[in-house]
């Protein structure tokens, strides 16, 4: 510890403070795990949600358990880090200090603020209230929860049908809303004909809607075009260059004129960073996100890093980083770094992100990944297989081991693991109103009544 | 079939409605699947709850799908057994007919009731608003995020503690309280100190309250020592020939005057017949049970069977069958045989159980198994590998087939899965009050302020 780093003499050690337990805090804190210093990672949830595989939480293909790891089971080895489960409201940053609407106060040589991003609704009409977003795991559970409930109300009651309770709105053509469009769609042709022995599987329809006319805006023209052949060839209905203009308990109102009844809206149409980071009082930027350096730090608070969704980084070209988990892995990693570097006085240097390329599922059989001008469309057991290596390579940064996915990797793969429970009834309510409001069936449903014997 | 079962000529296939998908439900069920007959099995929830072990759910010891499966998976590949999500809310007995809410009905040619039953909380004042039962899936979701949240709470802020943030009450005695209580105690004792580096694990207490004065006290006096003995060696204080007076947001207040501070009390305190069984108009016996004959139909009503937890049922020789999943289970294939042998028109033969014994999990390492008059205090390996092994009878009996138990198992084993997440946010909602209320504490408390660098 170099003099400027215990200016008080006190002979304590460093603290580091680290905000956020997502790919960067974790990453973060991981890089300084059995060093010099103390690490407080504090997170609202008591877990590390894996954000890329959400949706296969949401479409009952991996349990909450496969993508959620208490972050303090991932540092219980490292007694040097300590975790502490808190909301953080408010953030001193040039005390490096941050504070709890309840009295609670941290304060750090480093400050580190990875606090992510939440969903943007875009001040669309009813779209708070009424639909479902998949950005945390808690709302991975309530909709699959919900698409359940759709499933099992439509099977109990066909006249269900008409009032949208098969009908999935996904609104969103990015990664996450063609990954969630693409397994809700495996869901439906294969899970459902299966296990729902009564139900014409056929009624089940899926939209996706997005104001821009591109899926997976990121990826080149030919990746869109690739991705909403594979949509619609597995039945999605796509409605791209059009607008939401509402969203009502009961349908989604589309630019146009078109109105979807549905019991299900999932929202996947963008983020803005998370609340706490309005509340800085730092200069932000596209999606109120926190500007920084190309150290990653806050201009005149070289102690104070943003890192991740919650930070709108540039490139050394002037272009801003995507908002990519692998991204935030680096720049976790890189803070982590040039804290040790700090400490042992030596000069930092500027973040670089080793594009590693980007990726989508679309749906189990389908895939795009391009890596700077080389783009790969994949098919079958090959994209599964890519997909699988992808997301061991992230979450082994942050579980700092890969025994942990290839023994997820397994249970997948046997597929002996059903995970659709219906275990959050707030989201598996549906009003479907008083049984008097319910249409005339328009053909005769299957009567749930047997003959008396 | 006989003329008998098809009165009216149809020739419709005769059908069997089952209501309740637990142990006796679907082991009913499973004995049809594949027969001539058309079974709709009804449950509440889309899943089977494998209630023995929802202690260790509650516990983050397994996770949810370790002992949830949904009922459409079990009989994915039974086309005569479809399965329904619906509330039952009434029951035409003379007619053989359930209804809900909304307006569906389903109507058998045989009708099976086993609904299960429902926390008993004995008319306790506050018990129904402020303890956390421990009886269903979600019960013991909700419990597992309470217990962690109140652990969180406690590493936060140590002034929390004397508000009784690390203390538990486990109301009741019986085996699902020796279980929680034995569990937590591990919990305490081996998870606590690994995962909360700043915690002082001493400060956690574990209370049990009884009004009776023997624990586990269906087995014999030589086993309510050895619970007892194994339970206080593991630090649980037991409060035995003790009433609870009343449970508050706070607190649990004992008959003699005794208050406990405390932020989670768990009522497993008993159990009654579901609220169903109230709505049939038949006579009942203790708990709200239903009284049935020797055939485990309703006088007067041979094609009405009542099953499980919700029947009152006497052995040959007049004493109450216990309520046990075994049991359950055994009445499910006997109800399931005795509607094949009434379809072939076959004589009925009474009920009769075969007593494999009963058997309590006390903590990890240790486990009382009674048969008949012989008993086993089992230790260590011993104990977990019989409990292993009464389970994966059990599961085997519902699942219908030994591999998941197996794979299950293997996990459980390894403990590499940590699924103490909190995702059920209501129920990881302590209310300590604003800050001001928060007593100055009593020694010094560490405090999460670090000094500033």
């Amino acid at each position: 510890m170099t003099p400027a780093d215990d200016p008080a003499g006190t002979g304590a050690r460093p603290r580091v403070v680290i905000v956020g337990g997502g790919f960067a805090g974790v990453a973060c804190a991981r890089e300084l795990a059995g060093t010099d210093v103390d690490v407080t990672l504090i997170d609202r949830n008591n877990y590390h949600q894996f954000q890329p595989l959400l949706y296969q939480v949401a479409t009952a293909q991996l349990a909450p358990i496969d993508v959620g790891t208490p972050l303090r089971n991932l540092f219980r080895k490292d007694r040097n880090v300590d975790v502490k489960q808190a909301e953080v409201t408010e953030v001193d940053v040039a005390g490096r200090t941050v504070r709890t609407a309840d009295g609670l106060s941290w304060t750090g040589d480093h400050l580190v603020l990875a606090t992510g991003a939440q969903p943007n609704f875009y001040r669309t009409p009813g779209a708070a209230e009424h639909s479902l977003p998949l950005y945390s795991l808690i709302d991975a559970e309530r909709l699959r929860s919900r698409i359940i409930a759709a499933f099992d109300a439509a099977d109990r009651d066909p006249r269900l049908v008409d009032q949208g309770a098969l009908t999935f709105v996904v609104v969103g053509g990015g990664a996450t809303g063609v990954e969630i469009a693409g397994a809700l769609a495996d869901f439906v042709t294969t899970v459902v004909p299966q296990e729902y022995h009564d139900l014409d599987v056929h009624q089940a329809r899926i939209h996706l809607v997005d104001h821009g006319t591109a899926l997976l805006a990121p990826f080149s023209p030919e990746a869109h075009e690739y991705a909403a052949k594979v949509l619609q060839r597995d039945g999605v209905r796509l409605h791209l260059g059009t607008a939401v203009e509402e969203v009502t308990p009961a349908a989604v109102r589309l630019e146009g004129g078109t109105t979807l009844p549905t019991r299900c809206v999932i929202w996947a149409g963008g983020v803005q960073a998370a609340d706490v980071a309005a509340r800085c009082g730092l200069p932000r930027g596209r999606g109120g996100r926190l500007r920084v350096g190309h150290d990653l730090s806050v201009e005149g608070h070289p102690r104070v890093f943003v890192l991740g969704d919650v930070a709108a980084v540039e490139s050394p070209d002037g272009t801003p980083y995507p908002q990519l988990g692998s991204v935030a892995l680096q720049q976790g990693q890189w803070a982590g770094k040039t804290i040790r570097a700090d400490l042992a006085g030596q000069p930092r240097r500027a973040f670089h992100y080793h594009d590693k390329g980007i990726m989508a599922m679309i749906g189990r059989g389908a895939a795009v990944a391009e890596m700077g001008h080389k783009r790969h469309e994949l098919h079958g057991a090959i994209a599964f297989a890519s997909w699988l290596g992808v997301h061991a390579w992230l979450m082994s940064g942050v579980r700092g081991r890969i025994d942990a996915f290839v023994s997820w990797g397994w249970d997948y793969f046997s597929g002996n693991r059903t995970p659709g429970l219906v275990d959050h009834p707030s989201a598996a309510t549906i009003d479907f109103g008083e049984p008097g409001q319910v249409p005339p069936p328009r053909t005769p449903a299957p009567a749930p009544v047997a003959p008396a014997g």
